[in-house]
Parts: structure tokens; C-alpha cells; sequence
């Protein structure tokens, strides 16, 4: 796969939710999106509260516009709460630094796209995300390997 | 129905999108909201432009701030355009009025959500909308009869 | 050409500033957005005042972001005024409806980018839009056309 | 020199990033303003991920805004991140304070501008922003001596 289209976009963000319900998690908001930032699907499970979808776009974004899976983004604003502050004032609160936002890449590595779910745990939420990627075939970068 | 799910959102969102590619529309974006306002679904065609999803949410949440379909909105801020720009400051933008955000009621009656659809021109946005309503069941208010 | 690269986009802004100069038009700032709506080259002529980057910017982002030249974009605007007031307080201003925003399409006609210009009056803006694209052998939609 | 040109400012920008690519670096993103804090060349290599841009204007204008280098700005920060928090929110991300901002100097010493960069670690960013000052045959000022 070149380019994330619809029809795989929403069955990731289908699948994670599902997959949450399944197993017991909180309610979850999904969004995935395309490589340039811009959403193609966004989905709340009915019962989760309103402000999820907003967070979910937030990790995803930020993924993709820094660059890096949740993980690491985490991992370095630990380091640089600073630099992770006033990037924050500056885009509006584009970069939400936490697990739950995946790197979608195709088998040649790639970025895809990313998604981003909020609803249960940080580590919940990226185990739907993972598990959604993995079942539409393509490889999840949740940032687990600092980069270099 | 007495509430909106995320199944039936999905599967309003998506048929208004396949309509609108069987039909030769140009790509859109839905966006499905409870009566709260708050998205259950958001899609976006990959060939769609990127304001699209904004767009699409604004629409629909017009509809319900303002508890009036698409046309009724548009009839009202041709009449009074100072009380709409007003609105667009206060709210930041989120009271668009054109065809394309319809209301979304069950047979009592009684507001579930609003779909608000971007991409073609208003009107075949609105025909997609009302079809999508129609086919799952629900009924449409897009504002056609002005409003007591 | 199938995606814009920094060193395209760099000559074709450095072209159009050129031209202005060699005209006598005033002074302009150039913006040379990807397809997605991201910078790859904003120049400003160190004569030309504070807010032109900005406005070019905005320009290129509205025409990619609704999918049609600046002429198009205007006439819709003129059209529907109440519209284009409430994209405008929802996206904070990313859709400058007027001519010297230009989509960029390759020979076969996919969208690979937009140029903005602000500076002169807005036909010269176009002007240099225009030539700046075509010395690039790429093809410039203005939107001179009224989009179906 | 008594004043940056837009052709300076885009040839130390191109050499930046040229640096960069040469020497394996990630893929960067180069601001570089007058000495104003108004943009004359903002560049972005097609490879880097789309808030670079704006995090290199944001350290550029840091570095302007308050008359320090990066380093120095960094170094503040960790001793007043309460300052630098109201700082951000007073001014929407104005200050970011960490290595890759760099003022631009003349020989007599002169504010002329200042170039951001951002991409890599902080430390690569900041290496291609004093090989292309140096390169131009001015003088970089990142703020490795505490100010006074």
C-alpha cells in the first residue's frame, strides 16, 4: 500500500474499537490519518466522553508531525518539558506526548499515516492501536526504539 | 431509537460518501453528531480536500447549536448577516449556514444528531445527507420549511 | 512530476519574486505549499511588509484546503458571503478568497501543490503566480473557470 | 552587510539544509528572519515531517524576541520554567528555548536577524546553523556564553 484510503481507515479505527469492547476497556474515541495530518476517519464509541476524539487527533498529529511514535515523543518531553511546552503553546496543542499515537507504515517503512486513541489507558489504548494496524497488514511505529 | 451509536453514525457517514462516488459527486466529508454535538463519525474521502472534515463538522453543528437545518440557517443569515457574523466570532466559526447540515430526527420527532456533508456544491451535499437519513431509517430535517 | 521537492518549489518562488522585480511590480512575498497544505519554500523580498508571508501563505492553503483556484474561491465568496465568513472564523483564516492562489498540477492534472503571492494588486500577484508556473513546466488552475 | 537580503537569507537556508542531507542528518526544516522577527526564507526539505517549519520559526524568533541564542534561552529555561511558561502563553509559542536558534550577526557586531532550524537533535540542528552563517560570512551568536 502506497497511500491510506478510506475503506482502511476506517476499518483500523472500526477494529480498535471493537477490539476495546472485547476486551473489557474503557470506551474509546479513534482517529486515523493520512500521512499530511488530515483525517480520514474519526470514530467515538457512543459511551466515551466528548473531548476523545480531540486528544486521539492530538497523539496522531503529533506523531506525524514530529516525526516520531508516541513513545518516544514521551520520552522526550520527559527530558525537554520545555521545548514540549512552548511547542504546545505554539501549535495549539498539536503534540500530545503519550502513548496511544501510532506511526502507520507500509512493509517498506513508509509512514502511512497514524492513529491515535483515547479512552482507557495510555498503554490500552496503544495495545487497540497496535492490534488495529497489525490486522490491516501494515507495521505500527509506536516509538518503543528511541530514534536516533 | 432514542440515541445515535457509532454503528448507525458509520454506516450514515459511509453511505453518503458511496452515494456520492456511485452518483459522479465530487469526494466528500460527513460528519455525524450526536445531539449533543460531540462526533460519533467523521469521514473523509481520500480524494477529498483537507478543509473538508472542518467544514462538514461545522455544518452539522450549527444545525444543532441553533436547532435548525442547513437552509433554515442560510434563509436566517441572509435576513440578519450582522447576528451571524457575530455568532462566527463568539463561537469560532461553528455556525455555518448553507444546505448541507441536516438534522437527524427519530419518527417521534425528537433531534438524535445532525450530519453535516462538504465536497460538491451545497445542494448535492444535502442530497447525500437526505439519502443517507432516509436509508437508515431516520428522519431528515434540513431546514426546508422555515421554522416558527 | 509527481510530488513537489524543495528545490522546484524554491525556483518557482524565486521566479515569481524575480519577475516582480524585473516588472516593476511591488514587492512580494511567495508561498509554495505540498499538496497537503505544508510549506516547502516562503520567500518574502526584504522590501515587501510584515504580514505578506502570512497572506500568501494563506492564499496557497485556502485553494488546497477547498480544492479550486483563487478566482474560483472568489467568485464563491461573492456568491456566498455568510459561507466564506464562517470557514473563515472556523479555520482561523486559512481561506484568502481571492486571485494570487494557484493550484499546481502536473501534466496529467493531480494537484501537487499551490502557490500564493501577495504584494501587488492581485491580478499582478496571479501574474507572476502564473509565469513562475509555467517556467517550472508544471501547469497552473487559477480557477479561471467556474469548477463544475 | 547592514541588512539581510532575501537572497542571503535563502542561500543560508539552501546551504543548511544541504548540509544536512550531505552529512546524514534527518531531513530539516530552516527559518530565517530579519532582524524584525519577520520571515524572508522558510524552507522546508520534502522529507521532513510538517510542524518543523514552525518549530523553526519558533526558535528563530525566540532567539529575536528576547536577544539571546538558543543555548542561552535553554539555560534560562531550566532556571525560570515558570517565566518561560508565561512567556509561551503570553505570546502563543513565541520563545523556544533550546539549541538550534541562532542570531545572525554582522562583523561590528549588529543583530542582522536569526535562523531556526529544526529536524534532528537540537545539537545537529544547531551544527548546520553555524557551518551556514559561517558560510555567508557572518557571524553566529547561539548563546554559548551566558549572556550578561
Amino acid at each position: 500500500m502506497q497511500r491510506l484510503d478510506l475503506l482502511t481507515a476506517t476499518r483500523i479505527a472500526s477494529h480498535a474499537i471493537g477490539h476495546a469492547r472485547e476486551t473489557g476497556f474503557k470506551p474509546l474515541a479513534v482517529a486515523v490519518l493520512d500521512a499530511a495530518g488530515h483525517p480520514l476517519a474519526v470514530l467515538r464509541d457512543e459511551h466515551a466522553s466528548f473531548l476523545r476524539p480531540q486528544i486521539a487527533t492530538g497523539k496522531a498529529r503529533g506523531c506525524l508531525g514530529m516525526g516520531f511514535g508516541g513513545r518516544e515523543l514521551a520520552r522526550r518531553a520527559q527530558v525537554m518539558p520545555a521545548f514540549f511546552d512552548a511547542i504546545n503553546s505554539l501549535t495549539g496543542g498539536e503534540v500530545i506526548p503519550v502513548a496511544g499515537g501510532v506511526l502507520i507504515r507500509n512493509a517498506e517503512g513508509w509512514i502511512l499515516g497514524a492513529i491515535g486513541i483515547s479512552g482507557d489507558t495510555s498503554d490500552n489504548d496503544e495495545r487497540c492501536a497496535l492490534r488495529a494496524i497489525d490486522q490491516a497488514g501494515l507495521v505500527a511505529d509506536h516509538g518503543d526504539q528511541p530514534a536516533g
